[in-house]
């Protein structure tokens, strides 16, 4: 295993401290490194609270900022982060209008953040997002994987919460972006968790892992290296068969690399991908290519395509400001 | 070799297309992809230039747009654009007011841009950028290497330029920048060049490359992998030794990505090398983490250092929207 670390125990907390200090006009660090909150709470505006096992980043943390999340709990690497930090952060980042809770769907998180939203006592709500056409009930995972389309969510309905909704409508429109935001992956190599020091799976030279999960869960089958046109014509054909009919539909198209795969690669899918939405009718009328959802060093990437109607569009172009996705502002 | 491709030879052009197709809004590419240009050109407004061997994305062709380049030439990987596409972006974006370019200082690049500056009509001037403290006259480099400052130089000359300076002043701006700004990197795996299909230098499991450039030159030394805060101290020590005394100076601390090492270890760095810098007197006003200037698919990163007055402050705040460096608009 070689990476930029100290020992494998206290990875997570000084990468925290490192960003909170790169960050700190727009965030601080909650005690304890339970939290990452918005430094400028807006009284009256519902307080979007997410989170998980860390290794994603940017995901979580890196979304906390104006027109996005108000907190986010970095869990230990892919473990998710305890029922206790999630009531802390909802307690302090709520002004008096409500807490939204974006969960991804893997069982250690929708458990935590539930008992954290029973304890709680102001307004609660949750968004589960499950947007990985992949497979259905995985290793950490009962139903369809939370992946890259959270990020989606997030903006959308941290734009929306800033614009002043309120927390029953932000969770209907949470809800309805999920619903209309389909992803899947592919892993060129396995992530190496710290603790454990090896990699997760193995994987030959001349292999990839089709469908693969954020934290290296086995895809839909293992299968040779193909050319990248060949690779995103299955992702396009995979998704577009989980929507339906798709044509005449103006969509986000999100090219979202794992961590270990550089931006040329990831716009030589992008551009496949697009031609091959395009070639089913999908107006691409938004893009977004970059590493945001990451699976620590593994190299891969996804495909998100989201269907946006113009109130989604409008909350998407609206000014945002974190450390990881930062326009208009 | 696992890269996103379909063949080797067409990984560039294909990127490409992706790239500009990803941001139509704000560039457009040029005929047999010789440059990517700032869409809406401003008359009047000194061009700037640059360009080099592809494989260091998002630098230059996702510095393109407001308030930084007007134009990039990519070259092959790691192979400096030619003369002739040049000389064709320059005509292309020169609107009257002269042409700026900035060139990484590697022996092919330096001679290219040269040759096309003596071919150019209107008025022209050259940057050069050598931020690298690791070594003198190595590989590809008569003197010092240009690295990660060179962002630097481009995000503070764009702004100087967008707010109407005058073709000579940039010039000394930026050879000012270019003076206030050093940079080290230290290389954990070697990057793979699709052509060669191979990784272009071994390295063992246990060890990493101190001081390694931008292609995988050589660096400092081979070194056993050392912990986070001993590789920390020895760039930073190494840089500070460079500049002599930088007590009580104001800085922007950078912490730039290889291409495969995820931010999770970019922010542990960042967080050692900034207390680092403090403990020597040096108070970060501005920081920068991630990956801008990088190296295929190398895990590695480097550390840069840039001392900024009231003017280059100033610059570096002012709004800048390309593919990779958004703020502000």
């Amino acid at each position: 295993m070689k990476k930029f670390m100290n020992d494998a125990g206290a990875i997570l907390t000084q990468s925290l401290d490192g960003f909170a200090t790169a960050h700190a006009d727009i965030l601080t660090l909650g005690g304890d490194h339970k939290f990452i909150r918005r430094k400028a709470l807006r009284p009256g505006k519902v307080a979007l609270l997410s989170g998980g096992g860390s290794g994603h980043e940017p995901l979580h943390a890196g979304f906390v900022g104006h027109g996005m999340l108000d907190a986010a709990c970095p869990g230990q690497v892919f473990t998710s982060p305890t029922p206790d930090q999630i009531l802390e952060a909802a307690v302090e980042v709520d002004t008096g209008a409500g807490v939204l809770l974006i969960v991804k769907n893997y069982e250690g998180d929708v458990m935590n953040f539930e008992m954290a939203a029973e304890m709680a006592s102001g307004p609660i709500a949750r968004v589960l997002t499950n947007d990985d056409v992949a497979v259905e009930n995985s290793t950490y995972t009962t139903g369809r994987r939370g992946v890259a389309g959270t990020l989606v969510v997030e903006k959308i309905a941290g734009a929306a919460a800033e614009a002043g909704m309120g927390l029953e409508a932000l969770k209907a429109l949470g809800d309805t972006v999920n619903g209309a935001t389909r992803s899947m992956g592919v892993a060129l190599t396995s992530c190496t968790v710290p603790a454990a020091g090896k990699p997760t799976f193995d994987i030959g030279p001349d292999e990839m892992e089709f469908g693969v999960g954020i934290h290296g869960e086995p895809g839909r089958r293992r299968d040779r290296l193909r050319p990248a046109d060949a690779i995103a014509e299955e992702i396009c054909e995979a998704i577009a068969k989980d929507f339906g009919d798709i044509s005449g539909k103006r969509a986000l198209l999100f090219v979202n690399g794992f961590g270990a795969t550089p931006a040329m690669e990831l716009y030589l899918m992008y551009g496949a991908a697009r031609k091959l939405f395009e070639s089913r009718g999908v107006s691409v009328v938004r893009s977004l290519v970059g590493s945001y959802v990451t699976s620590l060093d593994m190299a891969g990437c996804s495909v998100t395509l989201s269907l946006l109607d113009d109130q989604a569009l409008k909350y998407w172009d609206a000014p945002v400001h974190t450390a990881g996705l930062r326009w208009g502002m």
